[in-house]
C-alpha cells in the first residue's frame, strides 16, 4: 500500500481544472490564463546565446555545490544587492523548489511545526508533507493588504514543537512586499525563540511603484537563523532550466543541505552552464522587466476595481495578487468561467484562492490572478471578467 | 539547531578523500581516476545537435510529469526493450536520484524498513534518510560473485516494519548481473508479503560476455509491487543533464509520485528537449558502448586478478566491481595512494568499500574501481597498483 504521506501528498490545485480548460480549447474558446506563474518575457538573449556555444562533448556531472561558474555568478549577484555572500555559504539547487525542501529537512524534524502566513504558495504543503513538517497558517487579510500580523499574533501560534518561520517575500499569491520593519519583527521573534526565519525571495526583482525590498540575508544580527531561497526562473524568465540557490550564513544548515545534495549527485548542468550568462545584464534590463510588469498590474488593478463588489489593495510586488470577488465558492466560479461563460469566444481560468489556504473555509471568495500576459490579453481579460460576474451572480441566483 | 535527520545526513564517503587527490596533483602527481562513475565516453552526437537546435524564445515550466516528446521517447525506448508502458505508467525525474527519493517516499512510511543486499549504492543512504526509512542490509560477499542470497535470507531478515526491497540491477558497487530466476524469486518474496519491489535499472544495457538483463518490469504477474528508477545519464553518458524517470504500473504509487513531482514543478526542460534525438539511435550505439566497457573490464580483470592477494569473480554488468585486497584497511589504503604513493609521477585514486556497506566492519579489505578511462589509462592504472599493494603492505609492516 502507498505510504500514508503518498496518499496525502497534495495535488496541485491548479491542475483539478485542466481538463475543464482543455475542452474549452477544444470547443474553440480562448481561454486566457490568469492561472500560473510561467512568465511569458524571453528568457534573456545572452542566456540563449551561452546555449548555443556549449560545445561540451560528454555532459558529465557538476559539483553538487554547483560549477565554479555559477557559484561565482552567485556571489556576483548578490554583492550587487550589497549582500557578501562566500562560496561555501550558496549551495546550487534544482530551482528554488529543491531549495525550499531543503531547508525543510535541515531546519525542522518530522512532527515540529513551521510557522507561516496563509495564503500562501500552495507547493510549501507539498515539501512540509515530504519532511513531515506541520505548516501552522497565521491569517492575513485583503484589507491589510496582506501584510505580516503583529508580533502577539507569531508568539500565539508559536508551540514547543514550532522550529521555524517560512516567508515569500515579495509575497506568492498576495503580491505584498513586506517593509524593512514588519521582517525586523518576525526574525527579532525567530532569534528570541531560537527558530529558524526561511525566506523565501525568488521574485525579489518585481516590486512596484519605487519600493525596495529587503532580503532577509541583509539583517544585521540574524546571520545564523536565516536561510534564504532562491530561484533564476523569474528573475530570468527561465522557470524550465530548474536552476536556484539556498544561501545561509549558518554552517550547519549548510552542511546538512550539502549533504543532500551529494546525495543527489548534482544540479542540472545545462542551466548552470548558461546562467553565468545573466552578469553581463546591466539594471536596464530588470528595469524593463519591472516597468513591463508594473504597468501590467495597474491595467488589471484598476480594471478589476471597477468592477462592483470586486476587492483588493494594490499589489506591491511579485506578479501576482489575490482578488475578493462578489461569489461565495470561487472554486465554481473559476470552474464555471470555463465551462458555462464565454464573450466573444474568450473566457480567462483563474487560481481558485482555498489551494491557497490551509485554514479550511479561508479564501471561498478569493481568486488568484497572474499576471504574465501581454497587457492587450490583460485588458481583454477584465472585459471578460467585467462580463463574466454579473452573469455568473444571475445563474446562481446570488442576487 | 539543525534537525537531526539534517545532522545524519550521511557526507558523500568519496568526497572525503577529494581533498587528498587535490593536494597529490598540487604536488604534479598525476591521479587515474578510478573512484568515481563518471563515464568518459560522448554523449550521443544526435542530442548534442538537439542542444544547438533549441530556439526557444522562454525557457519555461514543463509539465509536472515531463514533456510529450520526452514521456513518447520513453515509451518507445521500453517497447523496443518489450515493456509496454502507458504515459502515466512513466513520470519524467530529475535524474534517477529523484526517482528513488519518489519511491522511497511512496513506498515507505517514516520508520519503516526496506530491505536491500551490501555493498550497496551509497546514496541510498541520503534518500533512506530524508524519508525516515530504515535499509536493513543483507550480505552478499564476493566468493559468491555477489549474487542474491536465497529466500530464507529474505525471511529472515523481514520484520513487521519492512514495506520493500531495494534491488540495483546490473549492480553498482558489484558489476553482478541478477539473473532471472534470481530476481523472480525476490519478486515472489515481496509478492507473499505485499512489499514493493524497487528497482534500479541504470545500468540495464551495461551487460557482458553476451549476458542479457531482466527487467522486474518484465515479470508477469507483479505489475501492481515494482517501482522501477531509471536514467539517461550512464546510457547516454549525460550524467549532468538530470534526467531519468520513475517506471510504475501501480496507480497508486504513480499518483503519489505525480503529486510530489507537481510540488517540484518540473524537470529540467533544456534535457528534456534533447533527450528524444536519443531515439535515433539503432542496436548499434549501445553495442559500441558494450564492446568498449567490455574491454576495459578486461583490461582490469585480467591486470588486477594477476596481483598476489587481490581477488574478484569476473564482473558480469554495470562499469564497477568490488574488488578484495591484501589489505586490512581500505580507507587507510585509498588514503596513502594519495598522500604518500607514485609510480612515474602516477597514482590512482579508489573508492574505499566500507563506504558501501550499512553494517560496520564489512568491506574493510575491499575497494570499488570505476572503468570509465580509456584503456591505455587502465593498464597504467594496473601498473601502479601491482607496484603500490607490496609497497604499502611494507609500509604498513603488513607482511
Amino acid at each position: 500500500m502507498v505510504s500514508s504521506r503518498g496518499q496525502r501528498m497534495p495535488p496541485s490545485p491548479i491542475r483539478k481544472l485542466a481538463p475543464f480548460a482543455e475542452a474549452a480549447k477544444a470547443r474553440g474558446v480562448h481561454v486566457y490564463h490568469l492561472n500560473i506563474g510561467q512568465p511569458d518575457l524571453p528568457t534573456p538573449e545572452p542566456m540563449r546565446r551561452r546555449l548555443a556555444e556549449i560545445r561540451d562533448v560528454t555532459y558529465a556531472y557538476t559539483p553538487s555545490a554547483g560549477t565554479a561558474a555559477y557559484v561565482d555568478f552567485l556571489k556576483l549577484y548578490y554583492r550587487r544587492l550589497g549582500v557578501e555572500l562566500s562560496a561555501d555559504q550558496l549551495l546550487a539547487t534544482t530551482g528554488g523548489s529543491e531549495a525550499i525542501q531543503f531547508a525543510f529537512l535541515a531546519c525542522a524534524e518530522a512532527g515540529d511545526h513551521a510557522l507561516l502566513v496563509e495564503p500562501f504558495y500552495t507547493n510549501y504543503r507539498s515539501f512540509a508533507t515530504i519532511a513531515g513538517v506541520e505548516l501552522v497558517p497565521l491569517v492575513t487579510r485583503g484589507e491589510d493588504g496582506f501584510h505580516l500580523p503583529p508580533r502577539d499574533a507569531w508568539e500565539k501560534a508559536r508551540t514547543e514543537r514550532t522550529r521555524m518561520v517560512v516567508l515569500c517575500n515579495p509575497n506568492n499569491p498576495t503580491g505584498t512586499v513586506y517593509r524593512r520593519e514588519e521582517l525586523l519583527a518576525v526574525a527579532e521573534f525567530c532569534r528570541d525563540h531560537g527558530l529558524f526565519l526561511v525566506s523565501d525571495e525568488v521574485y525579489r526583482e518585481f516590486v512596484y511603484d519605487g519600493r525596495t525590498v529587503t532580503s532577509a540575508l541583509s539583517l544585521e544580527g540574524f546571520s545564523e537563523l536565516v536561510v534564504v531561497v532562491d530561484s533564476l526562473s523569474k528573475r530570468y524568465s527561465a522557470c524550465g532550466i530548474r536552476l536556484g540557490c539556498l544561501a545561509t550564513r549558518n554552517p550547519g544548515v549548510y552542511q546538512a543541505c550539502l549533504h543532500m545534495a551529494q546525495g543527489r549527485l548534482s544540479p542540472p548542468g545545462l542551466a548552470q552552464a548558461i546562467a553565468p550568462a545573466a552578469a553581463a545584464l546591466g539594471p536596464e534590463y530588470v528595469q524593463g522587466v519591472v516597468t513591463e510588469y508594473q504597468k501590467r498590474r495597474d491595467v488589471l488593478f484598476e480594471g478589476l476595481t471597477r468592477i462592483p463588489g470586486v476587492f483588493l489593495r494594490k499589489p506591491e510586488g511579485a506578479f501576482y495578487f489575490v482578488a475578493r470577488l462578489p461569489v461565495d465558492d470561487a472554486e465554481d466560479f473559476a470552474q464555471w468561467l470555463l465551462t458555462d461563460f464565454s464573450l466573444d469566444g474568450k473566457t480567462v481560468m483563474v487560481a481558485p484562492a482555498p489551494g491557497f489556504y490551509a485554514t479550511s473555509g479561508l479564501g471561498h471568495d478569493e481568486v488568484r490572478i497572474a499576471y504574465v500576459l501581454e497587457e492587450g490579453d490583460l485588458r481583454e481579460s477584465v472585459r471578460v471578467l467585467s462580463a463574466a460576474l454579473p452573469a455568473y451572480r444571475k445563474a446562481r441566483r446570488l442576487d
